[in-house]
């Protein structure tokens, strides 16, 4: 019989309990990382159903409660609440105690929370890249990290001791690690996740402007492609409002390159330029084979 | 024991043996719509693959041997191939014999198909709202029309016995059959399928346009939204070559109001104006439920 792993930390304290932080909680039970969860959220019915489904042992709306004696503290709201969460949680912290969070936009994150924060303490930036469109602690599920990366993004100085056991606690939930420059990490997101998003929050939003006959047929024959838009565009407005806001600049540097690209293909069609259609299209089906070859499809 | 439905035609030709028409083949064998099926295909590749996996009874690369005899013939390759096939098979058609078509634009697809073809001849032109990311006869799978959508878009004066019999066969195979002005079908296939595609072709040319490391870990995290475009963008260059040939009005029309409301979000975005997005960002989300009502996602 093996000899089950010894919990990474007594407890751990959630700021907010959605779909990555309940996911995160339920993993963390099942791979026996801590004994005991609280969260704390503003919202009644999130915490209600994070007692009710088991998801962490206990719930309060009080920052103070929830973070005192624990050894982690995961951050797992929109990105622009940290700073008022990094305020009130301050001085409740305990010495020792590591902070991290599982935001999609790192630099800005970094600068609003550090401050804030003992000297005592440690702050280790984390994001896990795994989601679904729906939102919520019902959403939550334990396997959502199993062979995803989730990626470390450590300030200058940081405790390495720290740093290596926030890596350890996402390798035994299935994800991983990766660390990265906060800013290197924001531009690599912009791409991959960020513009995607924009993007497909746009098009949904063209096709819902359109007469009430035209609108409705794109519902119906959505099959055709849309409807792949429209599950990213499904995905949580206030989490995503808070994203392109904390990252601006990287998300409009690589619009300004879409943007170029999607005038140059314009520009082929009204030429009927089938020549320059037919490169871009073969050279992207060959992209396809790569995620599928990194196991990431 | 209920009684098997009668065979819709004896004898039927498929000008192409990809994705979809391996797809119609296998389904209209295993629903009995037909006797024999036969291909014309100009890729050895593709009539070996077809005859090997049973997909068809005969394959050659003759139009004329191909067409002879059948009752009815569908056209399921690139739609810029559509004038010279007509040219090919029309002096073969046997009298009375059905032509319809798979192809993504109609209104031009009309206009390179009927002028060719004998007054004896009945051309119903229609297009299935179903597909993979993947191509050829090995790709093809009986269910892929299972409850999806297929529209006719007969030009005035079409049999109406003819549109009638094309329609039992889709519902043969499972479908379920709307009818259409062509030039409407074009637009509403612009929006729900030729812009998302055009996207999605755009943005992952964009990342495989960045620099050697930046490339890389765009693959690597790829989970992040990423993928999603990526697959879309693997489908069959040539097709979609066509397809933004044939439909270019449609299609920049609507990239037309895409790209106004992407500037609107850049603006929204460059201002921090977290209202403008927040609420489009909730609209869209209401999209997805409306698709998952309908059933169709």
């Amino acid at each position: 019989m093996v000899k089950a792993a010894k919990p990474l930390f007594d407890r751990v304290a959630f700021i907010g309990i959605g779909l990555i932080g309940a996911s995160m909680a339920l993993a963390m039970r099942r791979a026996k990382v801590t004994n005991f969860i609280v969260t704390c959220d503003s919202s009644a019915k999130a915490r209600k159903t994070a007692l009710d489904l088991g998801i962490v042992n206990d719930a309060t709306k009080d920052y103070g409660k929830a973070v005192k004696d624990a050894d982690l503290v995961v951050i797992a709201t929109p990105v622009r609440s940290y700073e008022t969460i990094a305020k009130a949680i301050a001085r409740h912290l305990k010495s020792g105690a590591i902070v991290t969070d599982v935001g999609s936009v790192k630099k800005e994150v970094i600068a609003a929370v550090k401050p804030h924060l003992p000297k005592n303490v440690h702050f280790v930036p984390g994001h896990p890249i795994a989601g679904t469109e729906h939102s919520g602690p019902e959403a939550g599920f334990a396997e959502l990290f199993q062979n995803r990366w989730s990626i470390l993004t450590p300030p200058p100085r940081t405790s390495a001791k720290a740093v290596v056991k926030v890596a350890e606690l996402w390798r035994r939930i299935g994800a991983k690690v990766d660390t990265m420059q906060p800013d290197h990490h924001d531009m690599v997101l912009a791409i991959t996740s960020h513009l995607p998003h924009l993007i497909a929050y746009t098009i949904v939003g063209t096709a819902t402007d359109l007469e009430g006959d035209l609108k409705r047929e794109v519902i119906k024959y959505s099959a055709s492609g849309f409807r792949d838009f429209t599950r990213i565009a499904a995905s949580d407005p206030v989490m995503w409002r808070d994203i392109f806001l904390a990252n601006g600049p990287a998300v409009l540097e690589i619009l300004q390159r879409f943007t170029e690209d999607l005038t140059a293909l314009q520009k082929a069609i009204r030429k009927t330029d089938g020549k320059t259609l037919e490169d871009l299209f073969t050279r992207t089906r060959a992209v396809r084979r790569s995620i599928i070859d990194a196991r990431q499809a």
